[in-house]
């Protein structure tokens, strides 16, 4: 069984080249919820529809997230409501797209919640429902939620992400709820041939599941099969903010920061050519660092890279 | 002020006749919300959304309900999760069509009302969206669900109306939440110059705002103020389940049957030519009975009955 910790887009798009070379039956994704949210009565999780959607082949193509073919009809009609909301109320939300075919996926997710099942079990059955055959479970049926602390306030993920387009300082990160929150299954850990942390980014994609109790202390004592794929590439995210957050939060913003936030839990760091340079600089932490080309514009790269990543973890296991 | 009791389509229909005879701004209109109902976990208030979508010319002319160009893509979306659902789960619900566009209403709805909103605000506020000069009201800021007893099971009511088509025998209604439950505001009653009982289902659509403590008091104070217009046409509803509705709970199910569930609050009952032979029936309930063309098949006939209904009034004032 091959275990990947996953974000949204660049983890996808990792799993998506993941099932061309190894059985989708043999995968299991554990994927960040800290970054869920509830609008308009529903309950979101993003990260988990851009996995399940990437891997029905059902994502929008272009923009990475959301359903292929997709209209706004509704997003269009909160429009209206506006000029009629209080001022201090936050309904008729328009920040935050929703595609009239995707919110079937978040009304079925709220009404199962509401009857009593887990996130687990919500996820697996929409999982089913979108054919997909790789196993996708959320990192805890608890509930954790992202917030991100700017200058002047503190937002949730998703107002930093997408309201504010993540173009402000963040000053401090926190995942409200996992201290008391429970990692979906420990034992997935213990009893993976390979864990790989997707190319995701490693502060609030990958942050929430290490703020639950036990999984960096699982990660460590099984550290020789782990790999990690930086998201940085020549000192900048190839998407969203984790370049400039790195450096807001003291870290360094290149794939030796990576290295210095992985090199406890995680034996081998996959990084780009462009950053070959850097790669003894990475070993120094304590990691081993394979060079491939990791910038997956194309079906044959994300291929390439999780075959990398197998391999990477395979040397690994016969040293 | 004229004061209009309303269910949904038969209601609204008329209050369209009545703002092309009485300025708009006089009218408040009292709406059943006994069958409201949460879907997806959205809060829905099927008779307020008739009432304010009639009024704003934007009802769907054809089906009377919903929106006009709309479109189904969040309902079509939800089918793929049928063969997923667990056996007991009541998620993905298709039985009740909600349009893309109608979802921004109850998009707004519910973020209001988990907002700390009253309903009486949110209906307004929907109100002013949809550029509607008659006050809308809904029957009760708190909650009153209309449960209709069937021989082997209690169901909402929209399950009975919408889900079963209201093709089963009836043997009980109840209202939940209605004997706690306030009426929106009974000075209403006290300062209407009139007070108008819209030809609604008397036992589902009126039913529940009578169940409402003081409320039949109240109008029975005012009885002379108050005319209905009977829903029922030659023993037969025009629309809905009310006729056989009438007779599984053992009333008659014509306009005399009417008369006499509204005549300890009502001066007046208007009723169709087609009735004219039992207006003297209709009177030896106590009631005025007056005649009129009631089939509000065309905008005329709205406009003439509402304008009628007026008249009795006066007539009634006068005397």
């Amino acid at each position: 069984m091959i275990l990947v910790l996953a974000g949204g887009v660049g983890a996808a798009r990792f799993l998506k080249g993941l099932v061309q070379v190894a059985p989708p039956a043999d995968i299991v994704t554990v994927v960040n919820t800290g970054d869920d949210t509830e609008l308009h009565g529903l309950s979101i999780s993003p990260d988990i529809d851009t996995v399940t959607y990437t891997l029905a082949d059902a994502i929008d193509p272009t923009r990475g997230w959301g359903l292929r073919d997709e209209t706004w009809r509704a997003m269009e009609a909160l429009a209206r409501f506006e000029d009629v909301r209080p001022k201090h109320s936050h309904a008729a939300p328009r920040w935050f797209n929703l595609g009239d075919q995707d919110l079937a996926t978040h009304f079925y997710r709220t009404a199962r919640l509401r009857e009593g099942a887990t996130l687990a079990e919500v996820t697996d059955e929409i999982r089913r429902a979108f054919e997909v055959t790789v196993q996708i479970l959320p990192m805890s049926n608890d509930v954790v939620r992202t917030h991100v602390h700017l200058e002047k306030e503190t937002v949730t993920f998703q107002e930093y992400f997408v309201k504010l387009k993540h173009n402000v300082a963040v000053t401090g990160v926190d995942f409200e709820g996992a201290t008391t929150a429970s990692f979906i299954d420990l034992s997935l850990i213990e009893n993976a041939a390979r864990i790989i942390i997707a190319p995701s980014n490693p502060i609030v994609s990958i942050g929430p599941m290490r703020a639950l109790a036990g999984i960096d202390n699982a990660l460590s004592q099984v550290r020789d099969k782990v790999v990690a794929i930086s998201p940085i590439v020549a000192g900048t995210a190839l998407k969203g903010p984790a370049d400039r957050m790195l450096v807001e939060l003291g870290h360094e913003p290149t794939v030796v920061g990576v290295a210095r936030l992985y090199k406890e839990i995680c034996g081998t760091l996959v990084i780009d050519q462009q950053d070959a340079h850097l790669a003894s600089d990475v070993e120094k932490t304590g990691m081993r660092c394979v060079v491939t080309d990791t910038i997956m514009s194309r079906p044959g790269v994300s291929m390439a890279l999780a075959q990398c990543a197998l391999d990477a973890v395979d040397i690994q296991g016969g040293k």
